[in-house]
């Protein structure tokens, strides 16, 4: 087990626009972080902790080991719901307690768990990414961070959500519909209905005819419903939180 | 006071697609930049050095010391405008004097101002910061840099600017609305009327309810106005410049 | 000519959101690529190899010697086509045979062309710029490629396209309307035909009035169609695509 971080990945629901990201970067750089900073995503799903948790613990799967996320979706900011480290193995996760660590925290069954206790002398209401998140993230990396309390993973917001999230989690550039599906859960006989519409599975893209609707395995793991050359998510006119049913 | 910056930042209304921004990374890496180069912001009010000068100015506040900003917010770009460059104390502010570069040089007062009369064998009509801003930004961090003549603050563009600006001067990625007032310069208790609606202070998103409109001290210390949950510039329908009144 | 590249830049159609931009630079760091990494672009036109091949040829002209392109515009991924590199004087181009690279590697006339035969152990079959490309830059980087067989120029995809494609290639973030023509191609007393506007040309944006149409060399040397202060796509109703006439 690597003692510090390689690696830092942000992930978000700030906006691709917006000065936050910068801002982050700006603290990691002036703390002396030399590890690469890694913009990972930014469009998480907003205010939804829920199903970002799902595509958090999918992506992270196929991440490096020594990857340190900094995860902020955080709706709760300025609330009083605890700031989390979560270390899985190779990885760490910075982040709320507000279930958007849930999912990392729970499939790996012995990830250390702690509270962020330390506070920066001046902090805003309305970002700790920068003034919270961020500093932790380099004083890991530069080994001078001082643990806190450990935290019982059955005690963590979202310890009661689901292993698999039969809901669309993501839809991304190309108009993909991800859902919280492990395509290890299901087999590849199964039919899918995604509000009224059945979908059956493919290998890939270049499999389906041009227009076709089909699922597969995505490059994460997770059962994503598709359109050859198309925007599956404004064909059938789904978006995140769009339920899904495993039909017989 | 640093002999050379630490960090470089770029602040530009490219819009975050676009070939522009790697085509900028790409001059500072290869003339052997070795400062980190941070993504600050690429969707400053477009074409519009007034506002975007008010951002620069509260984003640059929290900017860690040594840190080099990039500005191009240059409409005029093929004009005859002056490229300047403006350090103050210990950040550095390379752009055009269209305005974009007034607030910074004013707020400290003992800002040293020059003009950049270098110039590149090679440079497009249409795209300085490629290829003049970036350049000058490189030789500035090699200290290869040559200075130019001095300017005084008080010639140039937008020097007779106030030192707040009443309006909507950024909507970031949330739908928050931010002002060009700097929330140090009124009291909580004042009321702000934004376009026919009263919006009154809170200390931040989880203090007000879900949908509540009210203003904040935002992160850079500027008023903002904002929906708990929700869009304030969607909902009041407001986008950069909307005028604000401060009521009684 | 460099024994490696020096800078790294992806182009590629993903979109600037989505985390797969972040995938292919956690693989590039993991596999311990020094060379700084840049986000050139990520909205090369969707699914089109043809306006890519020719809008890459066009930044590449002015990117540094050493630079090595990541290329990944892939409608076809998962089926048969060819992972190949193209290698022109000090640039190097990895991505699909599908037409993407077929201007860099003919406007040079003397690139070293060859197919990419390695296969990691795991690979996705929809998400190559993460699993094919970035491990074959990283062993490129890293001197451990071993050269695949070589491909005559004249047996790509794509080597029976123009040398100047008169069309809209690329719409960028202002509204500018770019085509596949060099400049250089053209006089400037030319007058272009676009979608029944006539269109003449200026020598940049200050020259022309406030609203006014015109064309120009762009900062790749491409024919360039804009407006002063606004959106010619939008007004002009055009993009990628659309047809130009070049008038007497």
């Amino acid at each position: 087990m690597p003692d510090k971080p390689k690696l830092i990945a942000l992930f978000t629901d700030f906006g691709i626009d917006s000065p936050y990201l910068g801002q982050m970067h700006a603290v990691l750089a002036a703390s002396g972080v030399k590890q690469t900073v890694i913009q990972l995503i930014a469009d998480a799903p907003r205010f939804a902790p829920c199903p970002s948790a799902y595509l958090l613990s999918a992506i992270a799967r196929d991440m490096p080991g020594g990857t340190m996320f900094i995860c902020v979706v955080d709706p709760g900011v300025g609330s009083d719901r605890r700031p989390i480290i979560v270390r899985d193995s190779d990885q760490w996760f910075v982040g709320p307690d507000n279930g958007l660590l849930s999912q990392v925290a729970r499939r790996s069954g012995k990830a250390e768990i702690e509270e962020i206790v330390w506070r920066p002398e001046k902090m805003s209401n309305s970002f700790h990414g920068r003034d919270l998140f961020a500093p932790v993230a380099a004083a890991i990396c530069s080994q001078e961070y001082k643990s806190g309390p450990g935290i019982q993973a059955d005690t963590l917001a979202g310890a009661e959500w689901p292993d698999d999230l039969a809901e669309i989690i993501y839809v991304d550039a190309f108009g993909n519909a991800i859902t919280g599906i492990r395509s290890s859960s299901i087999n590849n006989n199964r039919v899918l209905d995604l509000c009224g519409t059945p979908v059956k599975h493919a290998r890939t893209f270049s499999d389906a005819p041009s227009g076709a609707v089909f699922w597969y395995e995505n490059s994460m793991g997770l059962v994503e419903i598709a359109v050859n050359h198309g925007s599956a998510s404004q064909l059938l006119d789904v978006d995140i939180g769009s339920q899904i049913d495993i039909l017989g």
